[in-house]
Protein backbone atom coordinates (compact mmCIF):
# COMPACT_ATOMS: atom_id res chain seq x y z
CA UNK A 1 0.00 0.00 0.00
CA UNK A 2 1.26 3.29 -1.25
CA UNK A 3 1.93 5.96 1.72
CA UNK A 4 1.02 9.41 0.57
CA UNK A 5 1.37 11.07 3.85
CA UNK A 6 4.99 9.88 3.98
CA UNK A 7 5.66 10.57 0.33
CA UNK A 8 3.93 14.16 0.33
CA UNK A 9 6.09 15.20 3.34
CA UNK A 10 9.13 13.55 1.99
CA UNK A 11 9.00 15.75 -1.55
CA UNK A 12 7.53 18.66 0.25
CA UNK A 13 10.89 18.76 2.61
CA UNK A 14 13.29 18.24 -0.39
CA UNK A 15 11.58 21.50 -1.85
CA UNK A 16 11.44 23.21 1.30
CA UNK A 17 15.19 22.32 1.51
CA UNK A 18 16.09 23.86 -2.04
CA UNK A 19 13.80 26.69 -1.55
CA UNK A 20 15.68 27.54 1.51
CA UNK A 21 19.52 26.88 -0.53
CA UNK A 22 18.38 29.13 -3.39
CA UNK A 23 17.04 32.40 -1.04
CA UNK A 24 20.24 31.65 1.30
CA UNK A 25 22.23 32.10 -2.55
CA UNK A 26 20.02 35.40 -3.11
CA UNK A 27 20.67 38.58 -1.15
CA UNK A 28 20.44 37.98 2.97
CA UNK A 29 19.84 40.96 5.17
CA UNK A 30 17.75 43.38 2.40
CA UNK A 31 14.20 43.93 2.81
CA UNK A 32 13.26 42.06 -0.41
CA UNK A 33 14.91 38.95 0.56
CA UNK A 34 13.10 39.04 4.27
CA UNK A 35 9.96 39.48 2.38
CA UNK A 36 10.65 36.50 -0.80
CA UNK A 37 11.38 34.30 1.91
CA UNK A 38 8.15 35.18 4.00
CA UNK A 39 6.53 34.90 0.96
CA UNK A 40 7.75 31.58 -0.23
CA UNK A 41 8.15 29.79 2.91
CA UNK A 42 4.52 30.51 4.44
CA UNK A 43 3.57 26.52 4.46
CA UNK A 44 2.44 26.17 0.86
CA UNK A 45 0.50 22.58 0.29
CA UNK A 46 3.56 22.41 -2.65
CA UNK A 47 0.65 20.89 -4.90
CA UNK A 48 3.21 22.04 -7.84
CA UNK A 49 6.38 20.92 -7.21
CA UNK A 50 4.98 17.78 -6.11
CA UNK A 51 3.44 17.06 -9.17
CA UNK A 52 6.54 17.86 -11.41
CA UNK A 53 8.57 15.74 -8.96
CA UNK A 54 5.88 12.79 -9.47
CA UNK A 55 5.75 13.22 -13.06
CA UNK A 56 9.26 12.62 -13.42
CA UNK A 57 9.22 9.49 -11.41
CA UNK A 58 5.88 7.93 -13.20
CA UNK A 59 7.99 8.02 -16.13
CA UNK A 60 11.51 7.03 -15.43
CA UNK A 61 13.08 8.72 -12.30
CA UNK A 62 14.87 12.03 -11.04
CA UNK A 63 17.62 14.18 -11.74
CA UNK A 64 18.60 17.33 -9.19
CA UNK A 65 17.37 19.12 -12.63
CA UNK A 66 14.14 18.38 -11.65
CA UNK A 67 13.96 19.85 -8.66
CA UNK A 68 15.39 23.32 -9.84
CA UNK A 69 12.26 22.67 -12.08
CA UNK A 70 9.69 21.84 -9.54
CA UNK A 71 11.24 25.18 -6.67
CA UNK A 72 10.39 27.40 -9.96
CA UNK A 73 7.08 26.18 -10.39
CA UNK A 74 6.71 26.97 -6.72
CA UNK A 75 8.22 30.09 -7.21
CA UNK A 76 6.20 31.21 -10.07
CA UNK A 77 3.00 30.20 -8.03
CA UNK A 78 4.35 32.08 -4.82
CA UNK A 79 4.55 35.52 -6.99
CA UNK A 80 1.29 34.72 -8.45
CA UNK A 81 -0.41 34.76 -5.08
CA UNK A 82 1.51 37.67 -3.80
CA UNK A 83 0.67 39.70 -6.87
CA UNK A 84 -3.39 38.26 -7.03
CA UNK A 85 -3.72 39.38 -3.31
CA UNK A 86 -3.03 42.78 -3.99
CA UNK A 87 -5.59 45.63 -3.14
CA UNK A 88 -5.90 46.48 -6.80
CA UNK A 89 -6.57 42.92 -7.60
CA UNK A 90 -8.23 40.15 -4.81
CA UNK A 91 -7.53 42.48 -2.05
CA UNK A 92 -6.72 39.10 0.45
CA UNK A 93 -5.50 40.26 4.01
CA UNK A 94 -4.70 36.39 4.63
CA UNK A 95 -3.18 33.90 2.80
CA UNK A 96 -1.77 30.23 4.51
CA UNK A 97 -2.75 31.44 7.78
CA UNK A 98 -0.57 34.59 8.36
CA UNK A 99 -0.91 38.55 6.65
CA UNK A 100 -0.44 38.48 3.18
CA UNK A 101 2.32 39.96 1.66
CA UNK A 102 1.21 43.78 1.27
CA UNK A 103 -0.40 43.81 4.72
CA UNK A 104 3.34 41.81 6.57
CA UNK A 105 5.13 44.38 4.58
CA UNK A 106 4.01 47.24 1.97
CA UNK A 107 2.44 47.44 -1.53
CA UNK A 108 4.95 48.70 -3.09
CA UNK A 109 7.39 45.85 -1.41
CA UNK A 110 4.92 43.28 -2.12
CA UNK A 111 4.95 44.34 -5.72
CA UNK A 112 8.55 44.25 -6.35
CA UNK A 113 8.74 40.32 -4.08
CA UNK A 114 6.70 38.93 -7.03
CA UNK A 115 8.51 40.70 -9.75
CA UNK A 116 12.09 39.73 -7.79
CA UNK A 117 10.51 35.69 -7.71
CA UNK A 118 9.20 35.91 -10.94
CA UNK A 119 12.69 36.88 -12.36
CA UNK A 120 14.50 34.34 -9.85
CA UNK A 121 12.34 31.24 -11.15
CA UNK A 122 14.06 32.20 -14.51
CA UNK A 123 17.50 32.34 -13.05
CA UNK A 124 17.25 29.30 -11.22
CA UNK A 125 16.01 27.27 -14.39
CA UNK A 126 19.20 28.79 -16.28
CA UNK A 127 21.75 28.23 -13.29
CA UNK A 128 22.54 24.73 -13.34
CA UNK A 129 26.27 24.68 -13.74
CA UNK A 130 27.15 20.81 -14.75
CA UNK A 131 24.94 20.85 -17.99
CA UNK A 132 25.66 19.10 -20.98
CA UNK A 133 24.71 20.31 -24.03
CA UNK A 134 21.72 18.45 -24.88
CA UNK A 135 20.91 19.10 -21.42
CA UNK A 136 21.06 23.16 -22.33
CA UNK A 137 18.73 22.69 -24.99
CA UNK A 138 15.98 20.78 -23.29
CA UNK A 139 16.28 23.84 -20.44
CA UNK A 140 15.22 26.27 -23.00
CA UNK A 141 12.76 24.34 -24.16
CA UNK A 142 11.54 24.13 -20.32
CA UNK A 143 11.72 28.05 -19.94
CA UNK A 144 9.86 28.32 -22.66
CA UNK A 145 7.32 25.93 -21.42
CA UNK A 146 7.06 27.44 -18.11
CA UNK A 147 6.80 31.45 -19.69
CA UNK A 148 4.35 30.69 -22.17
CA UNK A 149 2.48 28.88 -19.21
CA UNK A 150 2.91 31.63 -16.88
CA UNK A 151 2.60 34.64 -19.43
CA UNK A 152 -0.22 36.18 -21.54
CA UNK A 153 -1.24 33.04 -23.44
CA UNK A 154 -1.98 31.27 -19.82
CA UNK A 155 -1.55 31.85 -16.05
CA UNK A 156 -1.97 35.54 -16.45
CA UNK A 157 -4.42 35.62 -19.07
CA UNK A 158 -6.38 33.59 -16.38
CA UNK A 159 -6.14 36.30 -13.89
CA UNK A 160 -7.54 39.35 -16.62
CA UNK A 161 -10.54 36.48 -17.34
CA UNK A 162 -11.01 36.05 -13.74
CA UNK A 163 -11.20 39.85 -12.83
CA UNK A 164 -13.39 40.67 -15.90
CA UNK A 165 -16.22 38.08 -14.87
CA UNK A 166 -16.73 39.74 -11.50
CA UNK A 167 -19.95 40.69 -11.08
CA UNK A 168 -20.95 38.72 -14.19
CA UNK A 169 -22.85 35.11 -14.54
CA UNK A 170 -20.00 32.86 -16.76
CA UNK A 171 -21.24 29.27 -18.02
CA UNK A 172 -19.43 26.27 -16.70
CA UNK A 173 -17.89 25.75 -20.09
CA UNK A 174 -16.30 29.47 -19.64
CA UNK A 175 -15.47 28.65 -15.96
CA UNK A 176 -13.88 25.64 -17.35
CA UNK A 177 -11.94 28.24 -19.79
CA UNK A 178 -10.81 30.19 -17.39
CA UNK A 179 -9.62 27.89 -14.77
CA UNK A 180 -7.59 25.89 -18.09
CA UNK A 181 -5.44 29.20 -17.76
CA UNK A 182 -5.27 30.89 -14.26
CA UNK A 183 -4.18 27.22 -12.63
CA UNK A 184 -4.51 24.49 -14.96
CA UNK A 185 -1.26 26.09 -17.33
CA UNK A 186 0.88 26.24 -14.82
CA UNK A 187 -0.15 22.40 -13.39
CA UNK A 188 -0.04 21.17 -16.92
CA UNK A 189 3.56 22.89 -17.21
CA UNK A 190 4.86 21.02 -13.92
CA UNK A 191 4.20 17.89 -14.52
CA UNK A 192 5.00 18.47 -18.27
CA UNK A 193 8.30 19.85 -17.46
CA UNK A 194 9.25 17.10 -14.82
CA UNK A 195 8.16 14.51 -17.84
CA UNK A 196 10.77 16.01 -20.34
CA UNK A 197 13.47 15.94 -17.92
CA UNK A 198 12.51 12.47 -17.32
CA UNK A 199 12.63 11.72 -20.68
CA UNK A 200 9.14 10.84 -21.55
CA UNK A 201 8.51 9.35 -25.34
CA UNK A 202 5.57 11.09 -27.26
CA UNK A 203 3.28 8.52 -25.76
CA UNK A 204 3.70 9.26 -22.13
CA UNK A 205 4.06 12.76 -22.29
CA UNK A 206 0.08 12.77 -23.57
CA UNK A 207 -0.90 10.53 -21.08
CA UNK A 208 1.03 13.09 -18.40
CA UNK A 209 -0.29 16.09 -20.15
CA UNK A 210 -4.07 14.56 -19.90
CA UNK A 211 -3.22 13.48 -16.52
CA UNK A 212 -2.57 17.15 -15.56
CA UNK A 213 -5.16 19.19 -17.47
CA UNK A 214 -8.10 16.84 -15.11
CA UNK A 215 -6.38 16.97 -12.43
CA UNK A 216 -5.40 20.70 -12.69
CA UNK A 217 -9.54 21.11 -12.88
CA UNK A 218 -10.37 18.92 -10.59
CA UNK A 219 -8.02 21.00 -8.25
CA UNK A 220 -9.67 24.28 -8.91
CA UNK A 221 -13.21 22.52 -7.73
CA UNK A 222 -11.56 20.98 -5.03
CA UNK A 223 -10.70 24.50 -4.18
CA UNK A 224 -14.10 26.03 -4.84
CA UNK A 225 -15.83 23.26 -2.58
CA UNK A 226 -13.26 24.05 0.29
CA UNK A 227 -14.17 27.58 -0.17
CA UNK A 228 -18.07 26.67 0.47
CA UNK A 229 -17.53 24.06 3.35
CA UNK A 230 -13.49 24.02 4.61
CA UNK A 231 -12.61 24.51 7.88
CA UNK A 232 -10.91 27.53 8.07
CA UNK A 233 -8.76 27.07 10.96
CA UNK A 234 -7.34 23.84 8.91
CA UNK A 235 -7.14 26.09 5.72
CA UNK A 236 -4.94 29.24 7.23
CA UNK A 237 -7.93 31.44 5.49
CA UNK A 238 -11.43 32.60 4.92
CA UNK A 239 -14.30 30.59 3.73
CA UNK A 240 -17.56 31.77 1.88
CA UNK A 241 -15.28 34.90 0.31
CA UNK A 242 -16.23 33.47 -3.65
CA UNK A 243 -19.83 33.99 -2.74
CA UNK A 244 -19.33 36.55 -1.05
CA UNK A 245 -17.20 38.58 -3.43
CA UNK A 246 -20.21 37.23 -6.46
CA UNK A 247 -17.23 35.03 -7.93
CA UNK A 248 -18.49 32.78 -10.45
CA UNK A 249 -17.90 29.05 -9.24
CA UNK A 250 -18.15 25.53 -9.37
CA UNK A 251 -20.83 25.28 -6.68
CA UNK A 252 -22.33 28.31 -7.64
CA UNK A 253 -22.78 27.40 -11.16
CA UNK A 254 -23.78 23.86 -10.76
CA UNK A 255 -24.38 23.16 -7.20
CA UNK A 256 -22.15 21.59 -4.44
CA UNK A 257 -22.85 17.67 -5.08
CA UNK A 258 -22.83 17.89 -8.84
CA UNK A 259 -19.37 19.86 -8.41
CA UNK A 260 -18.17 16.59 -6.12
CA UNK A 261 -19.63 14.44 -8.90
CA UNK A 262 -17.77 16.30 -11.69
CA UNK A 263 -14.67 16.20 -9.39
CA UNK A 264 -14.69 12.58 -9.17
CA UNK A 265 -15.02 11.98 -12.60
CA UNK A 266 -12.03 14.72 -13.47
CA UNK A 267 -9.73 12.26 -11.20
CA UNK A 268 -11.38 9.52 -12.75
CA UNK A 269 -9.98 10.36 -16.24
CA UNK A 270 -6.48 11.44 -14.67
CA UNK A 271 -6.55 8.02 -13.61
CA UNK A 272 -7.51 6.53 -16.93
CA UNK A 273 -4.76 8.72 -18.54
CA UNK A 274 -1.93 6.48 -16.82
CA UNK A 275 -3.22 3.18 -16.62
CA UNK A 276 -1.05 2.00 -19.12
CA UNK A 277 1.99 3.26 -16.61
CA UNK A 278 3.82 0.66 -14.06
CA UNK A 279 4.00 0.93 -10.20
CA UNK A 280 6.22 3.83 -10.47
CA UNK A 281 3.37 6.20 -11.21
CA UNK A 282 2.24 5.49 -7.69
CA UNK A 283 2.38 8.26 -5.95
CA UNK A 284 0.31 9.99 -9.59
CA UNK A 285 -2.59 7.48 -8.78
CA UNK A 286 -2.51 8.49 -4.74
CA UNK A 287 -1.90 12.43 -5.24
CA UNK A 288 -5.13 12.26 -7.69
CA UNK A 289 -7.34 11.51 -4.93
CA UNK A 290 -5.38 13.48 -2.65
CA UNK A 291 -6.32 16.73 -4.86
CA UNK A 292 -10.45 16.47 -4.43
CA UNK A 293 -9.68 14.90 -0.80
CA UNK A 294 -7.79 17.19 0.90
CA UNK A 295 -9.00 19.57 3.70
CA UNK A 296 -6.87 22.76 2.89
CA UNK B 1 32.10 61.59 -39.89
CA UNK B 2 29.90 58.93 -38.16
CA UNK B 3 25.90 59.79 -38.76
CA UNK B 4 24.80 59.08 -34.98
CA UNK B 5 21.43 60.60 -35.73
CA UNK B 6 21.17 57.65 -38.71
CA UNK B 7 22.08 54.69 -36.60
CA UNK B 8 20.00 55.56 -34.12
CA UNK B 9 17.05 55.71 -36.57
CA UNK B 10 17.81 52.69 -38.26
CA UNK B 11 18.73 50.31 -34.43
CA UNK B 12 15.14 51.79 -33.03
CA UNK B 13 13.60 50.94 -36.06
CA UNK B 14 14.58 47.30 -36.46
CA UNK B 15 13.97 47.31 -32.29
CA UNK B 16 10.25 48.39 -33.07
CA UNK B 17 9.96 46.09 -35.97
CA UNK B 18 11.29 43.48 -33.94
CA UNK B 19 8.82 44.35 -31.08
CA UNK B 20 6.07 44.30 -32.80
CA UNK B 21 6.76 40.67 -34.22
CA UNK B 22 6.89 39.57 -31.33
CA UNK B 23 3.18 41.18 -30.06
CA UNK B 24 2.17 39.75 -33.10
CA UNK B 25 2.95 36.08 -32.01
CA UNK B 26 1.05 37.36 -28.53
CA UNK B 27 -2.22 36.95 -28.07
CA UNK B 28 -3.62 39.63 -30.19
CA UNK B 29 -7.41 40.72 -29.27
CA UNK B 30 -6.92 40.62 -25.62
CA UNK B 31 -7.13 43.64 -23.02
CA UNK B 32 -3.61 42.11 -21.98
CA UNK B 33 -1.79 42.36 -25.20
CA UNK B 34 -3.80 45.66 -26.08
CA UNK B 35 -1.96 47.00 -22.26
CA UNK B 36 1.51 45.62 -23.46
CA UNK B 37 1.43 47.16 -26.84
CA UNK B 38 0.57 50.23 -25.41
CA UNK B 39 3.04 50.06 -22.98
CA UNK B 40 5.76 48.84 -25.25
CA UNK B 41 5.34 50.85 -28.47
CA UNK B 42 4.97 54.18 -26.66
CA UNK B 43 8.21 56.03 -28.04
CA UNK B 44 10.89 55.15 -25.89
CA UNK B 45 14.17 56.05 -26.79
CA UNK B 46 15.31 52.55 -26.90
CA UNK B 47 18.83 53.00 -24.85
CA UNK B 48 19.02 49.65 -23.50
CA UNK B 49 18.75 47.41 -27.07
CA UNK B 50 20.95 50.34 -29.04
CA UNK B 51 23.30 50.10 -26.50
CA UNK B 52 23.05 45.94 -26.89
CA UNK B 53 23.30 46.43 -30.74
CA UNK B 54 26.55 48.41 -30.68
CA UNK B 55 28.40 46.43 -28.18
CA UNK B 56 28.03 43.42 -30.50
CA UNK B 57 28.88 45.23 -33.25
CA UNK B 58 31.88 46.66 -31.96
CA UNK B 59 32.79 43.39 -30.99
CA UNK B 60 32.84 41.88 -34.14
CA UNK B 61 29.18 42.02 -35.70
CA UNK B 62 25.61 41.49 -35.32
CA UNK B 63 23.35 38.08 -35.66
CA UNK B 64 19.84 36.93 -35.37
CA UNK B 65 19.97 36.86 -31.84
CA UNK B 66 21.54 39.92 -30.54
CA UNK B 67 18.30 41.79 -31.97
CA UNK B 68 16.01 39.07 -29.18
CA UNK B 69 18.34 40.15 -26.49
CA UNK B 70 18.18 43.76 -26.86
CA UNK B 71 14.48 43.06 -27.67
CA UNK B 72 14.54 41.48 -24.13
CA UNK B 73 16.04 43.99 -22.60
CA UNK B 74 13.77 46.50 -23.49
CA UNK B 75 10.70 44.42 -22.95
CA UNK B 76 12.12 44.16 -19.16
CA UNK B 77 12.31 48.12 -18.58
CA UNK B 78 9.21 48.54 -20.22
CA UNK B 79 8.35 46.25 -17.24
CA UNK B 80 10.09 48.24 -14.52
CA UNK B 81 8.52 51.41 -15.80
CA UNK B 82 4.96 50.22 -15.69
CA UNK B 83 5.61 48.65 -12.32
CA UNK B 84 7.30 52.03 -11.13
CA UNK B 85 4.42 54.13 -12.09
CA UNK B 86 1.89 52.62 -10.13
CA UNK B 87 0.25 54.54 -7.19
CA UNK B 88 1.52 52.35 -4.51
CA UNK B 89 5.37 52.93 -5.79
CA UNK B 90 5.87 56.58 -7.79
CA UNK B 91 2.17 56.99 -8.73
CA UNK B 92 2.94 59.13 -11.73
CA UNK B 93 0.77 59.98 -13.79
CA UNK B 94 2.47 60.52 -17.45
CA UNK B 95 4.72 58.56 -19.29
CA UNK B 96 6.80 59.27 -22.61
CA UNK B 97 4.01 61.94 -23.34
CA UNK B 98 0.83 59.41 -22.47
CA UNK B 99 -1.02 58.38 -19.69
CA UNK B 100 0.67 55.59 -17.76
CA UNK B 101 -0.45 51.70 -17.91
CA UNK B 102 -2.49 52.05 -14.83
CA UNK B 103 -3.95 55.84 -15.88
CA UNK B 104 -5.01 54.14 -19.60
CA UNK B 105 -6.47 50.90 -18.42
CA UNK B 106 -6.23 50.11 -14.27
CA UNK B 107 -4.42 49.06 -11.49
CA UNK B 108 -4.27 45.23 -11.38
CA UNK B 109 -4.27 45.13 -15.11
CA UNK B 110 -0.72 47.43 -15.33
CA UNK B 111 0.26 45.28 -12.66
CA UNK B 112 -0.06 41.96 -14.73
CA UNK B 113 0.87 43.54 -17.70
CA UNK B 114 4.30 43.98 -16.14
CA UNK B 115 4.43 40.53 -15.24
CA UNK B 116 3.57 39.27 -18.83
CA UNK B 117 6.32 41.79 -20.24
CA UNK B 118 8.91 40.12 -17.26
CA UNK B 119 7.50 36.82 -18.60
CA UNK B 120 7.85 37.43 -22.36
CA UNK B 121 11.49 38.58 -22.23
CA UNK B 122 12.71 35.32 -20.79
CA UNK B 123 10.02 33.70 -23.17
CA UNK B 124 12.21 35.05 -26.36
CA UNK B 125 15.53 34.74 -25.27
CA UNK B 126 14.98 30.46 -24.91
CA UNK B 127 12.59 30.85 -28.41
CA UNK B 128 15.11 31.48 -31.18
CA UNK B 129 14.66 28.20 -32.80
CA UNK B 130 17.77 27.75 -35.18
CA UNK B 131 20.17 27.26 -31.97
CA UNK B 132 23.21 24.63 -31.94
CA UNK B 133 24.54 23.45 -28.39
CA UNK B 134 26.70 25.84 -28.03
CA UNK B 135 24.62 28.64 -28.71
CA UNK B 136 22.19 27.25 -26.42
CA UNK B 137 24.80 26.72 -23.51
CA UNK B 138 25.38 30.89 -24.26
CA UNK B 139 21.63 31.78 -24.44
CA UNK B 140 21.62 30.15 -20.62
CA UNK B 141 24.38 32.07 -19.28
CA UNK B 142 22.67 34.87 -21.00
CA UNK B 143 19.55 34.57 -18.83
CA UNK B 144 21.19 34.18 -15.81
CA UNK B 145 22.93 37.59 -16.73
CA UNK B 146 19.95 39.01 -17.62
CA UNK B 147 18.24 38.06 -14.55
CA UNK B 148 20.86 38.61 -12.10
CA UNK B 149 20.38 42.65 -13.37
CA UNK B 150 17.13 42.76 -13.11
CA UNK B 151 16.11 40.64 -9.67
CA UNK B 152 16.80 41.36 -5.82
CA UNK B 153 20.25 41.64 -6.26
CA UNK B 154 20.08 44.04 -9.22
CA UNK B 155 17.73 46.75 -10.44
CA UNK B 156 14.81 45.76 -7.90
CA UNK B 157 17.29 45.90 -5.05
CA UNK B 158 17.86 49.63 -6.73
CA UNK B 159 14.04 50.46 -6.25
CA UNK B 160 13.91 48.96 -2.94
CA UNK B 161 17.12 51.68 -2.46
CA UNK B 162 15.49 54.21 -4.28
CA UNK B 163 11.92 54.16 -1.95
CA UNK B 164 13.96 53.61 1.09
CA UNK B 165 15.75 56.78 0.54
CA UNK B 166 12.87 58.91 0.38
CA UNK B 167 12.85 61.57 2.66
CA UNK B 168 16.75 61.00 3.79
CA UNK B 169 19.47 62.71 2.07
CA UNK B 170 22.20 59.97 0.69
CA UNK B 171 25.80 61.01 0.36
CA UNK B 172 27.27 60.71 -3.39
CA UNK B 173 28.12 57.35 -2.76
CA UNK B 174 25.00 56.01 -1.91
CA UNK B 175 23.47 57.68 -4.60
CA UNK B 176 25.60 55.84 -7.00
CA UNK B 177 25.01 52.48 -5.43
CA UNK B 178 21.46 52.94 -5.59
CA UNK B 179 21.96 54.00 -9.40
CA UNK B 180 24.09 51.40 -10.11
CA UNK B 181 21.74 48.84 -9.14
CA UNK B 182 18.41 50.75 -10.41
CA UNK B 183 19.37 51.70 -13.95
CA UNK B 184 23.12 50.78 -14.10
CA UNK B 185 22.60 46.45 -14.01
CA UNK B 186 20.34 46.69 -16.87
CA UNK B 187 22.85 48.82 -19.56
CA UNK B 188 25.68 46.79 -18.06
CA UNK B 189 23.45 43.35 -18.75
CA UNK B 190 22.63 44.84 -21.84
CA UNK B 191 26.52 45.50 -22.98
CA UNK B 192 27.57 42.19 -21.52
CA UNK B 193 25.34 40.37 -23.19
CA UNK B 194 25.60 42.18 -26.53
CA UNK B 195 29.56 41.68 -26.38
CA UNK B 196 29.13 38.11 -25.21
CA UNK B 197 26.81 36.24 -28.52
CA UNK B 198 29.27 38.71 -30.79
CA UNK B 199 32.18 36.41 -28.55
CA UNK B 200 33.88 38.87 -27.00
CA UNK B 201 37.31 37.78 -25.29
CA UNK B 202 38.13 38.13 -21.67
CA UNK B 203 40.06 41.42 -22.62
CA UNK B 204 37.01 43.01 -24.73
CA UNK B 205 34.57 42.38 -22.02
CA UNK B 206 36.11 44.07 -19.61
CA UNK B 207 36.49 46.95 -21.59
CA UNK B 208 32.86 46.71 -22.55
CA UNK B 209 31.62 46.57 -18.94
CA UNK B 210 33.87 49.42 -17.58
CA UNK B 211 32.35 51.52 -20.60
CA UNK B 212 28.64 50.50 -19.75
CA UNK B 213 29.03 51.17 -15.87
CA UNK B 214 30.24 54.70 -16.29
CA UNK B 215 27.84 55.01 -19.20
CA UNK B 216 24.86 53.91 -17.27
CA UNK B 217 25.35 56.31 -14.21
CA UNK B 218 26.27 59.10 -16.86
CA UNK B 219 22.84 58.46 -17.74
CA UNK B 220 21.41 58.81 -14.94
CA UNK B 221 23.22 62.07 -14.01
CA UNK B 222 22.00 63.32 -17.35
CA UNK B 223 18.62 62.17 -16.38
CA UNK B 224 18.82 63.80 -13.04
CA UNK B 225 20.03 66.90 -15.06
CA UNK B 226 16.99 66.80 -17.56
CA UNK B 227 14.33 66.79 -14.65
CA UNK B 228 15.97 70.24 -13.61
CA UNK B 229 15.94 72.18 -16.65
CA UNK B 230 14.48 69.84 -19.38
CA UNK B 231 11.71 70.94 -21.74
CA UNK B 232 8.38 69.19 -20.42
CA UNK B 233 6.95 69.10 -24.11
CA UNK B 234 10.27 67.34 -25.64
CA UNK B 235 10.74 64.57 -22.51
CA UNK B 236 7.06 63.79 -22.54
CA UNK B 237 6.91 64.11 -18.88
CA UNK B 238 6.77 66.86 -16.06
CA UNK B 239 10.27 68.36 -14.86
CA UNK B 240 11.21 69.43 -10.85
CA UNK B 241 8.98 66.44 -9.68
CA UNK B 242 12.52 65.26 -8.32
CA UNK B 243 12.78 68.49 -6.41
CA UNK B 244 9.34 68.48 -5.34
CA UNK B 245 9.14 64.53 -4.28
CA UNK B 246 12.34 65.57 -2.29
CA UNK B 247 14.49 62.84 -3.79
CA UNK B 248 18.28 62.71 -3.96
CA UNK B 249 19.70 63.89 -7.47
CA UNK B 250 23.18 64.82 -8.34
CA UNK B 251 21.81 68.09 -8.94
CA UNK B 252 20.40 67.96 -5.56
CA UNK B 253 24.00 66.63 -3.85
CA UNK B 254 26.31 67.93 -6.25
CA UNK B 255 24.72 71.43 -8.08
CA UNK B 256 23.91 71.60 -11.55
CA UNK B 257 27.28 72.63 -12.46
CA UNK B 258 29.58 69.78 -10.88
CA UNK B 259 26.58 67.31 -11.54
CA UNK B 260 27.29 68.41 -15.18
CA UNK B 261 31.38 67.74 -14.73
CA UNK B 262 30.91 64.62 -13.29
CA UNK B 263 28.71 63.51 -16.45
CA UNK B 264 31.44 64.63 -18.35
CA UNK B 265 34.32 62.76 -16.51
CA UNK B 266 31.90 59.60 -16.62
CA UNK B 267 31.69 59.81 -20.38
CA UNK B 268 35.81 60.31 -20.70
CA UNK B 269 36.29 57.36 -18.83
CA UNK B 270 33.82 55.22 -20.74
CA UNK B 271 35.59 56.66 -23.92
CA UNK B 272 39.35 55.59 -22.73
CA UNK B 273 37.78 51.97 -21.75
CA UNK B 274 37.03 51.47 -25.30
CA UNK B 275 40.47 53.30 -26.57
CA UNK B 276 41.67 50.62 -28.26
CA UNK B 277 38.64 49.25 -30.25
CA UNK B 278 38.69 50.07 -34.22
CA UNK B 279 36.18 51.65 -35.80
CA UNK B 280 33.25 49.28 -35.56
CA UNK B 281 33.11 51.03 -32.02
CA UNK B 282 32.49 54.73 -33.49
CA UNK B 283 28.68 54.00 -32.50
CA UNK B 284 29.63 53.66 -29.23
CA UNK B 285 31.73 56.59 -28.99
CA UNK B 286 29.20 58.92 -30.45
CA UNK B 287 26.62 57.01 -28.16
CA UNK B 288 28.99 58.53 -25.59
CA UNK B 289 28.19 61.65 -25.95
CA UNK B 290 24.81 61.76 -26.74
CA UNK B 291 24.15 60.03 -23.19
CA UNK B 292 24.55 63.54 -21.82
CA UNK B 293 23.82 65.75 -24.80
CA UNK B 294 20.43 64.07 -25.56
CA UNK B 295 17.06 66.53 -24.19
CA UNK B 296 14.65 63.92 -24.16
Amino acid sequence: MFDLKNYLAEKRQSVNDALNQLLADANPGEVIHEAMTYALMAGGKRIRPVMCLAAAEAVKGSSRDVLTVACAMEIIHTYSLIHDDLPAMDDDDLRRGKPTCHIAFDEATAILTGDALLTLAFEILALESDKNLIQALKMLQIIRLIAAAAGSRGMIQGQMLDMAAEGRALTVNELESMHALKTGALIEASMQCGALLADADNLKMRCIKTYARNIGLAFQVADDILNVEGNPTVMGKAVGTDERHGKNTYPSILGLGASRQFAQKLVHQALQAIESFDNKAEPLRALAGYIIERNR
